[in-house]
């Protein structure tokens, strides 16, 4: 695989970033998952438009313009037909200390990865370990900062579960490890808004777009859902069971995946 | 200045580590600050457990030994007599994905600074922008998940202040960008319990064996405090003022800066 670093296509095997980078010490940036189809890099411009938006909370100067070309540029040289593009950008590198640098110079890292295999109908837990910080704005920004996300997947591997619903700090639903979760409760779709800890995704939009309602969730109401899904920009995966309880219901997921390009 | 890098000593501008790094995808590994001496790492094996105490919660397998040696290796490459080490350890190269690998081999970086210059008594506001997630074990672990830190310290910057106070999610005072905090109310010495939300720093444990106290700190008895301030592994820095409120008192930190080495 190549990768692209700050300007160039380089070998995996040869790309180097420095542990001065302020990504790699202090978790300082963002990035973004993107689902290459038949060639085509879906919903670019909404993924590079979170970015921006993610790197106004952070005070972070995105490279001016280029990114969506380097994005291409790297599908291509990996003749990435179906698969997934990540995108890192970091302050770059700084001197110690958290305040950043006053003229940060970024750091940007394109990787390309084929498609995983189809996945099955998930199996969750709740995560009891941590919670989501809905009074920080990061909750709303996709940075470098995984670590609850990757306590809460541990969790869920401790249980044989495929991933763990993160509940907020109010004990409220909010998302899981890797994905938003929509629930139909009483006959209508339902996903947490944005202020109860969720991160904006890409193809959460794009299922509300179709109808979806936002609305907090609490845990006893999730417990009654007649359908639970997940959504990630690698599509829609439905929920087979929550916390070893058995969940019927396919054909709200099912109907979306046939108007939904690339869910 | 020469770098530590997983077993070798290498010149700051070679170092080198890849962006596949899960230290700089995810921010999923660990990092300890070390103050040195007159050529002595000060409390050297109270950093070491506590990094081991937050391996066991990111179920992280630390290298079985000679991290110390390679702290004092770093140092004495680096002539450093009187400054800092900053110790990183990642969970090393991974996958794409959240779940940790199978077999993680662990980065380990160490890098030398020199003592910064005395900072003057610091100028404090309370962070509005975030909120620190006592309901995280991450609160409690001195993470590569710094952002939003990040964030209090640009507010802190923004208001012409030298830090910000971090709230936790219950509006209670947790600690501030970079230090844990202390505050002389109605005569007593006190600093927020863990469970608050609050990193256990090793110069923290050193004043409470002095005889501090430990209970959580509402917003509006800390506006009433006669003395603050501030402890990290770089020493005690008294706080001259709160929110643009000038703090009279000194003495309390003055008196333990003579009992605590490097205080």
């Amino acid at each position: 695989m190549k990768l692209w670093l700050s300007g160039a296509l380089v070998e995996e095997a040869q790309a180097c970033v420095s542990p001065l980078d302020r990504g790699f010490t202090l978790g300082d940036g963002l990035f973004e998952t993107l689902r290459v189809k038949a060639g085509a890099i879906l919903r670019r411009e909404a993924h590079l438009a979170r970015l921006a938006a993610g790197a106004r909370v952070l005070g972070l100067a995105l490279p001016a313009a280029g990114l969506g070309a380097a994005l291409s540029a790297t599908a291509e040289a990996n003749a990435l037909s179906d698969g997934v593009l990540r995108l890192t950008i970091t302050r770059g590198m700084g001197p110690r200390g958290v305040l950043p640098p006053a003229a940060p110079v970024p750091t940007v890292v394109i990787t390309a990865a084929p498609l995983p295999p189809p996945s099955p109908p998930a199996r969750l837990v709740i995560a009891e370990g941590t919670r989501r910080n809905e009074r920080s704005p990061l909750s709303r920004v996709k940075s470098l900062n995984y670590l609850d996300n990757i306590l809460a997947r541990q969790e869920a591997a401790g249980w044989g579960a495929d991933d763990a619903v993160l509940l907020n700090t109010r004990d409220r639903v909010a998302e899981t490890s890797i994905a938003n979760l929509f629930a139909v409760l009483g006959g209508e779709l339902v996903t947490p808004p944005l202020s109860e800890g969720v991160l904006p995704g890409v193809m959460r939009a794009a299922v509300l777009a179709e109808g979806a309602i936002e609305r907090p969730i609490t845990l006893a109401e999730l417990v009654t859902a007649s359908e639970i899904f997940l959504t990630s920009a690698l599509g829609i995966r439905s929920v087979r069971a929550l916390k070893g309880r058995d969940l019927p219901g396919f054909g709200v997921a099912e109907r979306l995946r046939g108007r939904i390009v690339g869910a």
